[in-house]
């Protein structure tokens, strides 16, 4: 049984605490936030508390709080035993300040109150000082997850700048196209299959493959035309990104 | 029975003859081409040739030809009767120099040739110069399809813009995800569920909505770490497309 205490009370802690109270070989011990903000929403059979010296002995301590607060909160927590990690996909590990051994417990989706997560499916990226505390917490990410990856704090920094483009970015395509088609009375469901063929493609072929459209074509004649109809932002996307679909297949 | 003849020997040509060798109310009675090229791809019981005299008489002539050859090509089809339509995105129907009805039969998918394409949940974007044409053209596309849309040149080229970004340029963000990720050995099925988690989003939710991020919470620290990082087309894309999600959620 791997003991657990929580920090946090924001989107990535009310999704642990909900994967955890549901496997076997974990126990959630404790619960600390600094004020009630989301208390109604955390399984209430869940000790809490606001003061670091009521603080329980546990196997591992997350710290599931904004980026910000990552370095100071670390820094108050001035027992030697058990492993801190945390759940930032862009703080390195080194930031945590605490004595006791550190380590990163990164889940990597985006996470939101309302919807229930399949956490067997979500990848975790670990890194540990000490190897042995990789097993440890290898065991407690196995536990909810069947994707567990070892990753370095530059690797991960790396891998916060991929899922930006491959979801931050991805979306504010599909946010643009659907005010186009807002715009002009077009029902965005017209690029319903569209998107999804494009998602599911990636299941078995390399995105550089599968790339279709005028950019590709390098057909300027169409590019120009549709630069022509297009203003501000989206322009300068359109224009942007077409160039650098351009270079990415004229390098071949 | 609605009579149909089919120009092109292309992706488009090669799945739409497949859609309609498989369709009961359909009767592909002719397949034109220039050459010889991909013949042995199509069902050899279509007859075809490669001289418009010998053309027979049809209800639809659906020219499924290269964007650029649509206007001359249909300038020598002078027969007045039956309905032409082509199947692109980006020519408005006024481009049919033909003398017969004139329309637009516009699959919104990517083809390829050797992909099964379920036709049934590809939208058609049709238009036609007469309202009783339309009728037909609408009889026509719903034996393949589901979802039939009447939609107008001009929105048209809307759409094909939104499409290019709904598409190309979001496959343009996984194709860039994938290669910070190969570049710094770490495995692109990190990114998968959080890529599925996205498009899935979509069949529910605004995409406005479901932005997360640094752009989106204007998290400069994240933004000038993340570009430091980055050189290039990538540090271009990122700079750019971070600056209008910030435009995007400032102006609200």
């Amino acid at each position: 049984m791997i003991r657990v205490i929580l920090f946090g009370s924001g989107n990535v802690a009310f999704q642990l605490a909900k994967a955890f109270m549901q496997a076997k070989n974990i126990e959630l011990i404790q619960r600390y936030r600094r004020d009630r903000i989301n208390d109604d929403l955390f399984d209430s059979s869940i000790p809490k508390t606001k003061y670091l010296n009521e603080l329980k002995k546990a196997d591992v301590y997350i710290i599931a709080i904004s980026d910000d607060h990552i370095a100071n909160f670390s820094e108050q927590l001035k027992f030697k035993e058990g492993l801190v990690v945390h759940t930032s996909g862009s703080v390195s590990m080194n930031q945590l300040k605490c004595t006791a051994h550190k380590g990163v417990f990164y889940p990597l989706q985006t996470f939101s109150k309302d919807k229930m997560m399949d956490f067997t499916s979500i990848p975790f990226c670990l890194e540990t000082e000490f190897s042995k505390d990789m097993t440890l917490l290898k065991t407690l990410a196995n536990t909810i997850s069947n994707h567990v990856y070892e990753i370095n704090s530059s690797q991960r920094v790396k891998l916060h700048i991929a899922a930006v483009f491959a979801n931050n970015f991805s979306n504010h395509m599909f946010k643009t196209a659907k005010d186009i088609c807002d715009n002009n009375h077009i029902s965005f469901d017209l690029l319903g299959p569209l998107i999804f063929n494009t998602a599911n493609n990636l299941k078995f072929l390399d995105p550089k493959e599968t790339q279709t459209g005028p950019a590709k074509r390098n057909d300027q004649k169409i590019i120009q035309k549709h630069l022509h109809q297009l203003k501000g932002d989206q322009k300068e996307l359109y224009a942007l990104i077409s160039k650098s679909i351009i270079n990415s297949y004229q390098k071949d």
